[in-house]
Parts: structure tokens; sequence; C-alpha cells
């Protein structure tokens, strides 16, 4: 059993005295007491994320995307080919995917990131390629021991390039078709839930394809039984290399103070992973909304994080999270921005 | 009875041909179909008030708050003393308050309008006042009936000066001590309700100040009951010159083919009565959250508007429609930007 210790320094919790400064700062804004709701708590935490109150206007947001491709997708369990994982890296690289889109409005950069496409990509999306393509994780294991941690590093080494780049706040986005299946996996396995009660129909399966997505996730979560409180086992055993690449990214990101907003049902499964393998990392995260991937809920439920927005949105590359982003950048300005009573010479309660 | 049609143009419906042309853009799009959710209703819905599809990117938009006072607010059925509206307008017009920080992050600008505060402002914000104050609604009319035509007047001719001034997306929103109490009556009232399911704590009302409240709420309520179906009677009874001005800028900004953000409770109960006065003018308007208030929930039932956000708000200014502005703005990127299957060359379903 490989410990987390040897890969990621330890997750420091946020500044909490700082929160205590913000959160009285926000009651001499003029407004009054608490009436931005949940934009007031996101502010707080930003600063106590910062370390600094009023926190400052973020400089530089971040999506990573991580791209890869996974054995169960040839059993049928997606509405697409898997040839689509690799075209699709293609489009967000040239910028014609919704996560570019979207990114354009948000002000973020995005970066798609090779890290298991069962096809040669572009030297500029590949250098951290662990393998092409995951094993089909209902009957053979989805990494060898060397792989998972190569892919951990992988995502270690991508956050850390990305912070050391001026990226203040990060986004993890997902590509690949029959992703979902392993994602649920991890999710069922780490919440102790039957499958049927966490399988959803990803991009658009049918009712036949959705019975051999509940049969091959039924499959793989016996055999992730044993390793169910080893997150490293779990990975290399019912994951796969993308995902493996996310919780390192994620755990890496906490580990360098980083805000993260978390997406849909792929990113939440390996930030689940990661808050085991590093705990206390969750609280560098937050959740940009609820998918309509049921298994999403559950995983949501068992970091205890409440999305910011629920628009039945189910399409991943981080394109949920990037729809939250001005939310938060909004709750910053407020904090920041804001006359106090005094400066304008606004009345307070009697 | 004065009649709509004495101000206001009739409202035409978005097109619906547009419509169907930009839902059928959108499943050319690369994305599995559906798989952005809601925001691609929130596209074809801005394509077919646009008339183009694909949308046009938008190129201005703006908030107007409507500031006004109201008798009641004496009768201490608020957390703030009065002249807290005459300050928060200048602070607006500062640029320190809630939603000049919002507008800065959600890209819009925004104009505060004096239509009835109680005390001399800058003529900056002063060409449109109808009166300072309106009456107590629970023992006398808000307005006469050469008010609360002026005061229509005034909303859709500030509607007219924004439109005409190149804005493409509009925010109304609300400033003024106690405007929650004739916001709840108007609604209470169009929507049949008993005061104590509609009434909420406003700015932050204790107890006492929660009775009080009800009980001004009751007794405006019995004034109403005669007039409930006379939109224009409505609001001269017990409405306010703000309210009555935000409901001639929201018929007008239909007349004008042109979106609108709905904010909380207070601008929603103008939108009710707005409906009510040219029916079928909510089709041209967007619920961009859900406030505390419990009578904004039932306001918004009564008009069949699905909010964006539910993030606890109740600070009004059009605070809550700010912060859902970018996520209409996100989905028109996606419609508008998206490259095609056939573009990128990414294989469709099977």
């Amino acid at each position: 059993m490989t410990e987390s210790s040897a890969l990621f320094r330890p997750v420091d919790p946020p500044d909490a005295e700082i929160a205590r400064e913000a959160r009285a700062r926000q009651s001499s804004l003029t407004k009054p007491a608490d009436s931005l709701g949940r934009l007031e708590d996101l502010a707080v935490w930003v600063a106590s994320c910062q370390g600094v109150s009023p926190p400052h206007r973020f400089a530089r947001a971040r999506a990573v995307v991580f791209a890869g491709d996974h054995g169960i997708a040839r059993g049928g369990v997606s509405a697409y080919p898997p040839e689509v994982t690799a075209q699709m890296v293609a489009n967000i690289a040239a910028g014609g995917a919704a996560i570019n889109a979207l990114a354009t409005v948000s002000g973020a950069t995005v970066r798609v990131v090779d890290i298991a496409v069962d096809a040669d990509t572009d030297d500029s999306v590949s250098s951290h390629k662990v393998r092409r393509s995951s094993g089909s994780i209902d009957r053979e294991d989805a990494l060898s021991q060397d792989e998972v941690i190569a892919a951990l590093t992988a995502g270690r080494d991508i956050a850390d390039e990305e912070v050391d780049g001026g990226a203040d706040r990060l986004i993890a986005g997902d590509m690949g078709i029959g992703n979902t299946t392993p994602a649920t996996v991890l999710i069922a396995a780490v919440t102790n839930t039957e499958p049927v009660a966490a399988v959803g129909r990803g991009t658009g399966i049918d009712d036949a394809g959705w019975i051999r997505k509940t049969a091959a996730i039924r499959d793989a979560l016996r055999r992730a039984r044993p390793v169910t409180r080893d997150p490293i086992a779990l990975l290399r055993t019912v994951g796969g290399a993308d995902l493996a690449a996310m919780t390192g990214f994620l755990v890496q990101a906490a580990v360098r103070r980083t805000p993260v907003l978390l997406d849909g049902v792929v990113v939440t499964a390996a930030a689940l992973v990661a808050n085991d393998l590093s705990v206390g990392a969750s609280s560098w995260w937050l959740a940009g909304h609820r998918s309509t991937e049921p298994a999403h809920a559950l995983a949501l439920a068992h970091l205890r994080l409440d999305p910011l927005l629920d628009l039945s949105m189910r399409l991943g590359e981080g394109s949920g999270a990037m729809v939250a982003l001005p939310i938060l950048s909004g709750a910053v300005a407020t904090l920041a921005d804001m006359a106090t009573f005094s400066d304008a010479g606004v009345s307070t309660r009697p």
C-alpha cells in the first residue's frame, strides 16, 4: 500500500482567523445583515483560502480538462463511440467545445491534457500521458501499480504547473467516452451504494445501454470491495488514469492553498477519493453545480458540499463549474469593493 | 378605469420560428443532446427574443434601480429607518452598493432613479420623480390617479431611454425602506393569499416588527379587495410610485422586445401586476433568483417562472438578477460559438 505522504505534502485548513475578520467586515458593509445569503459565505471562504481580508479579486482562473479512454466503453455503456474522446480533445484544444465558449464569458482559460486517450494526440496535450486507455474495470484492473502512481503524480504536477503559472482558482473537468461508469463505481464503492441507486444515463444511453452499464458497474463493484478503504488501490482497480490524475490534481490544489470549483459526477468521484487520500482537502473545494447523474448527488452529500447551481447539466468538461465561476467572482467583489456604512454615511439599524 | 392601451403598445411573443431554428442548431453542436440542460433553453429563448439564430452576444446589459419611500415605513415595518433610502440612492450613484460591485463582475452598468424618495436627491437621479414618498397603504391610497399614470409613464419612458441607448437586456432593481410591505400586498392580492402565508422578514425585522408588518398588510389587503382585478387601480390603492414605475418599465421592455431578468420580491410584485396589465409580457422575462421572502416564491409560481439561482439572497437593488446575468451570457455563448459535429470532425451517435 502506497501512502499519500509519499506523493503529497499535508493539507492545512483555510485560515479560520481571517474567516472571522472577513465575517466581521461583512456586517460593516452597506447592506442588511446576511442579506447576500450564500454569497457572504463564499466571500468569507475565499478570504480564508487567500489568508487575507478583504480578499483579492482573482487574477487567473484556469480549467484543466483531463481526458482519458476506458476499456469499458467498448462494452456499449455509452451513447457515443470511443473515438469521440480524441476528437473532442482536438475540439477543446481548438476552442470549439462548450467549456471554451463558457470560459470566454467567465474570464477563464482552458487547458486539455491527454492522460489516457486511446489514440496519439498532439504534443501540446500529451506531455503527461500515462497510457492508451485504462483497463476494462468489469474484468481487469484499470491500471498497474506503477501507472496509478504515475497518474497521481501527473495530476499533482499539473496542479503545480498551473499554480506556479499564476492560477489562483482552478476548475477540474473531464472528457472521456464511458467515464461515468468508473466514476459511478468509485462513488458507489466509497458511499456503499447499490448500483441501481447510483447509475445514470451518462451522455444519453437508452434502456438497453443502461442495463449493460448497470451490469458492468455491478461487476466492477464486486472487484472493488476488497480495496474500498485504500484510495490508491481503488483507483488502480476500478478507476482509471484520468480519474487518478484528477485525484492528484485536487489534492495538490489543496496543498497549494488554491480554491477549486468541482464540476460533475466524474470530477466529484475523483474528489471523493482525493478526500479519502488526504483528509481535509475538501475544505479547499466548492461544488459548482449538481448534474442529473444520481451518483453526483451521492458524492456531493458524502463530501458535505452544497452545489451553487442546479441547471440539469450533464456535459462534463468542467462546464457546470465554469457557469458557477462568476458567482464566486461576484461574492468576492461584494466583500472587496462595497462601501461600509460609515464610508457611505448610511444609517445603521437603530 | 384607465386602459393599458392608452399607455402601452401591444406585446408580441418572442419568435417561435426562430426558437425552432435555434433548437435545431443545439443538436448540431459538439455535445451530447440536451446535455447543457437549462442553458439550452435559455439560449433558445434569447434567440427567439432577438429574432435571430444563433443569437448575438449581448452588447449592453443595464440595471435600473427604482427608488421610493413608503408611508408605511413610519409604522415600524422595517429594520432600517426611512432616511436610508436616500442615503442608499447616493451610495448606488457613487458605486458603493452591492449592485455596483456585482455589475462590475457581470459586465453591466447601473442606473438609479428616484421615483418617490422622501428627500431631495441629485438632479442626475431625479428627472423622473413623481412625488415624495407614497401614501401609507394601510389607511390611504399610495397614489392619486394622476400620480399612478405619471409613475407608469416614467417607467415606460425609462425603458425607452435604455433601449434607445443600446441596452439589449435589462434588470429592474429596487431600493426603498419598507418596500417589501406594498410588494407583499400586491402579491397577496393578485394570488389571493392570506397575509401570514406571504409576509417575510424583509431586511431583517424582529418578531414584533413582523407582527406590525402583518397587521399593516392585512389592513392594506382589505383596502385592495375591490380593485384586485384592475392593475392600475391596484397600484394606486396599495402599490406605490416606485412599484408603478417598475410595472411600466417591465411592460415597455416587453413591447420593445428586450429580455429582462427579474430580481426579488419587489420587482416580481411589479411583474405580477405588469403581466395582468399586458398579458403575455412575462414571456420576455426571466427569473434571476429566488429570495428568502415567501411572497417571492408565490409570485414566481403565479408567473410560471423558474428562478435560475437559489442562494438565500434578500438584498434587492437587482442584486440577485445581476448574479444570474452571466448564466444567460454563458448560454448564449454556447449556442453562438460552439463548433458543430461536422465542423469539428466529431462523430455523432451511431
